[in-house]
């Protein structure tokens, strides 16, 4: 059972922060829950959130405004935090792009990192715990995030399409595999060979399939975003989306920079979106 | 004039970062803007938002949810830091409740802070700054603010109502010269004569009053606010308001905290209230 380390009254609602020994990360891990009003005595749809570089269980939930249409909508919203925490591993606090706070949402299979570094099954890991001890619907869940989250949440969803029925992203890192942040990343998780990178890409995992999510999937990204044309290649993954079929909605913003203050201003939209997607 | 630090669109509009050289404090200070998308061509309401201890001008635009309503409302929105930075005076930094982030909106004087620790006057100065360089109405200007905030907001309007024409507190420091925080603050910067305290506690200023403002007071509590029995006294102050004839909204809350999940959730409350005096 995760222990409760903090409640705080929000919305109506309960603002919650859990501790919990994960076993796919072998060290105690950090997350957080946005309990609706409505979640007296029956289950209810849930939001999985990631987030992105250098962040923690807290950041979405300080900073994105999502409580208020949580409460409105009876969504339970739950945050992981993005990287082991105490591993310990030489160089591990040495870059902000990679090790702490930079888990990437890969399990990796290069030392010393394969170890800890498991957040891809973390995530499923917290999936299951969240079903099994708050009244979330595991029929009715989705899942987003932003930047590395962004991609942690498209990746997570094309390959669990069972688990994860809704989908979308703030800015996301759409294609790893050809950018600086994820050709690091993904060369000190999973090693030099490029084939083992294809199952954490979602611009390669789309080019392989046909209209996973038929209800589409959603993407917000600012145009006045310092990371657009180097990390981010959106485009290159909305041409995915075409090549399979899969209806994306995806809307560029003018003046839009890649912060929180992008991303409250349109998380309305991302609730409502999957909101109307976990009837 | 300020320096613009930093810019990020925000719900149509734009989140701004200021610095700049303070008369009043002899130190440069910074400040943030929310600037609504209704400020092409025309002056707008503003109110000023003062945080609480430990704070920056940062706390409020990050953690509030604010922008969404001044969006709507067309309201500019101005938050101060909560003390100078950088005047390197011994044992400035040595408690949370004292000194750097703790200026109490006081100009004190006592050494060693009389020359730098004059918050007071910097909240007029930063007001007269906003009114020449943004499109800002000075005829709708509003003042509000948390905790030690609180206190800094109810003391600010009550001493220039003709300057701030509408005030709101969330969880105040309603009768500073009555707790600990206060007393250690007031005797700090202002000594230990206590008449000299009357100046800045909203209390005791309201207590020679008759309705100074007649359209109303707003205050938001939580029940579950660890500090509301030693700290805040806010049944002080609305025990004044009645003696002095002062019409006040005091709102309990019960189950919440202290803190922003608190106030995200009351914002909107506080905003449209302005707004409505802010004709």
């Amino acid at each position: 059972m995760p222990e409760l380390i903090s409640e705080h009254a929000c919305f109506g609602g309960l603002q919650r922060f859990y501790r919990h020994d994960s076993a796919a990360i072998g060290l105690p891990m950090r997350f957080s829950v946005y309990l609706p009003p409505q979640a007296e005595g029956k289950r209810l749809p849930v939001l999985f959130y990631l987030a992105g570089l250098t962040c923690t269980e807290e950041t979405f939930m300080t900073k994105a405004g999502a409580q208020r249409v949580a409460a409105q909508e009876g969504i339970i919203l739950v945050a992981p935090d993005t990287s082991p925490r105490g591993a310990n591993l030489p160089g591990e606090t040495d870059s902000w792009d990679f090790g702490v706070g930079a888990g990437f949402y890969v399990d990796a299979t290069e030392e010393p990192w394969a170890r800890h570094y498991r957040m891809y099954s973390y995530i499923l890991e917290l999936r299951d715990l969240v079903m099994n001890t708050l009244p979330a619907d595991p029929s009715r869940c989705g899942i987003f995030g932003h930047s590395m989250g962004g991609h942690g949440a498209l990746v997570l969803a094309l390959r669990n399409p069972d688990l994860f029925r809704s989908v979308s992203a703030f800015a996301p890192i759409a294609a790893p595999g050809r950018c600086p942040w994820g050709e690091k990343a993904f060369g000190g998780y999973l090693g030099t060979e490029r084939e083992a990178w294809r199952a954490y890409d979602a611009t390669e995992l789309m080019l392989v399939m046909k209209t996973p999510f038929p209800n589409g999937i959603l993407i917000d990204q600012g145009l006045h975003d310092k990371f657009l044309a180097e990390q981010l290649n959106v485009d290159d993954f909305a041409l995915a989306c075409e090549q399979a079929d899969q209806p994306l909605e995806l809307r560029f913003h003018p003046g839009y920079d890649h912060g929180y203050y992008f991303i409250q201003t349109f998380i309305e939209h991302h609730l409502r979106f999957h909101r109307r997607q976990l009837e």
